[in-house]
């Protein structure tokens, strides 16, 4: 085994701590990744309250991340040591299932391995996540570093980027598109950046006025207060695409009226059921959908487009001992947009 | 006013009781209809459900209707005395909002006017349907009875038909597409005639496998049995579309695994809340849409459509003197798959 540094959950209220852990010997086609730079996401806030210590499995959260490969499998044939490497919140799938062979493993029916809290197919062991100086994953899920980026501001790209990108993708946004945005949070601000890069006509939908000069920063060309009935009924049915990055549970009717005719809803970062009036989808002929994570080309092509359009997630970069800080503010969403832990004080 | 007969409501529980009726002298734009044959909807029996006869507005049900022109108005155009014209649940609208410039009447932001139930844009009276002998229509809204067809198979057409025929235009289904119907009655068999005409490999998904040979008769490929999990499972990320007619509430859960990837499910036949898990969209990016009506543009194409490939509703004809026994009978879906009543009986 090979030893590492990383930051451990001992339960859904105690504060993560510095330990030392372990990871596998490389397999053929594994990397062993120096991390550098790991988003926070809301999934680990998730993972932190579901997380039951004393049914005795470690919780690593940590999975959009950015390093360096610095030993490779003698299988391996894409990357070399001293490469920038990135991986996101899956790192094996079955390869066989129909979701696979189309490109999907986030959908694979025998269900992916996380990046943490998974269970690794060969040898059963639960996968800690990327709040660690080192990572082993097989070849087949890590990503060259996109070049001309900031290291930093593209680890949440491997999450959240991939989340917003699939639903941009699949519901072909382009230069003739209308496309809303309701949310401004980690996910939301970079559905702006990408509906704008692709050539959308972009609006942000926010609670709040003050996003205004954000959202124009970001590149939207407006903004639609949602708590303001006027400017909510003015902007019925003009959207082709509604992207709802709320996190929060809300009703979806509201942001269902802003759908043009044959339009989609995309509704991204949170599970459980949700509830629509029939009446709100038939007027029109809208539909419903929901997005999270991304496969493997799908990933890939993001980063490129990414790497050609220059854009990073907007960040606040903090050494990895402020971890519970991060998490904290996170909770009470205090961030713009996204906070992304410097793993170099685990060295 | 034009004196005419047909079948009023007394309220929920009571039978329909033959009456003479009114009907309002032609504008310049209207015809006056010799109505033939008129299906009995679903819609019908919610609308008896709900109706309370002490409120004073007076129910005659009947939204789907053919018959001959009688008498035009000096202002109508397309049609002369003696023509076959059909006529089906919407008789008027705005024209005026973005949804009726899209051809898209049944969406109308000011409500469309119902064929029954509905409020008279001029005169504020109360719109009484086609379960009479005579009806006084808009010409907007008055579509040439098609060709080479029987009048009462066309009269399902209206309501039936235009409600299978927007989702399967909608959602692009043509040669390549597979389509799943679940629920064979009034809608389903419709969405299965049309679906295969239009080319698609098409399925049949129901709770008994005694629909096979139906399901074969009307042209479909394959039939699903619902309650057999090994098939379900079989058919699993199978469907581009899945057309659920199903009319009574249930779990959409099951129809959603059916959806290929970015595949939709659209539902049909009924309102109020319907409630998913995030995880059945979410795996495999699929959409939930509804639809119900259509708008002029899609009910003369669809007519067009059904002309051309001799598709008419399976019916079962009945003097309109029996609509009380067919009201009971679609009440237990003893149908296949339309009741129509001749109204002949009333001249």
């Amino acid at each position: 085994m090979r030893a590492t540094t990383g930051w451990l959950a001992d339960g859904p209220t105690a504060r993560l701590r510095r330990t030392p852990l372990e990871r596998r010997d490389l397999r053929p086609d594994d990397l062993a990744v120096r991390i550098d730079y790991c988003g926070v996401c809301h999934t680990d806030l998730h993972a932190l309250r579901a997380h039951d210590s004393k049914a005795g499995q470690p919780l690593v959260p940590g999975h959009e991340f950015t390093g360096v490969v610095t030993e490779i499998g003698p299988a391996v044939t894409r990357f070399s040591a001293g490469d920038g490497v990135a991986v996101g919140n899956i790192v094996d799938s079955c390869g066989e299932c129909s979701m696979c062979q189309a490109g999907q493993e986030n959908f694979c029916h025998a269900f992916p391995t996380l990046t943490y809290g998974g269970t690794d197919r060969h040898d059963g062991s639960t996968t800690l996540g990327g709040y660690s100086r080192e990572y082993v994953v097989r070849e087949q899920f890590a990503y060259p570093l996109p070049p001309g980026l900031d290291p930093a501001a593209v680890a949440p790209l491997l999450c959240a980027g991939v989340t917003v990108w699939e639903p941009l993708q699949a519901l072909g946004v382009g230069p003739s598109s209308r496309v809303a945005v309701a949310g401004l949070g980690g996910l939301g601000h970079l559905a702006v950046k990408m509906a704008v890069a692709l050539g959308a006509t972009t609006s942000v939908v926010s609670r709040s006025p003050d996003k205004a000069e954000d959202a124009r920063r970001l590149g939207a060309h407006g903004l639609i207060v949602s708590t303001d009935p006027e400017q909510m009924a003015k902007a019925r049915d003009r959207f082709d695409v509604v992207i709802d990055t709320i996190s929060a549970p809300h009703d979806l009717g509201p942001y269902l009226k802003l759908v043009a005719l044959d339009g989609t809803l995309s509704h991204l970062g949170h599970l459980g059921p949700v509830t629509v009036e029939t009446i709100d989808l038939l007027v029109g002929r809208k539909k419903l959908s929901s997005a999270g994570s991304g496969g493997r080309p799908a990933t890939a092509a993001m980063l490129d487009f990414c790497a050609e359009n220059g854009i990073g997630a907007d960040i606040e970069l903090l050494p990895s001992a402020q971890v519970n800080e991060a998490l904290d503010r996170l909770r009470r969403n205090d961030v713009r947009y996204r906070f992304v832990l410097d793993m170099s004080d685990l060295s």
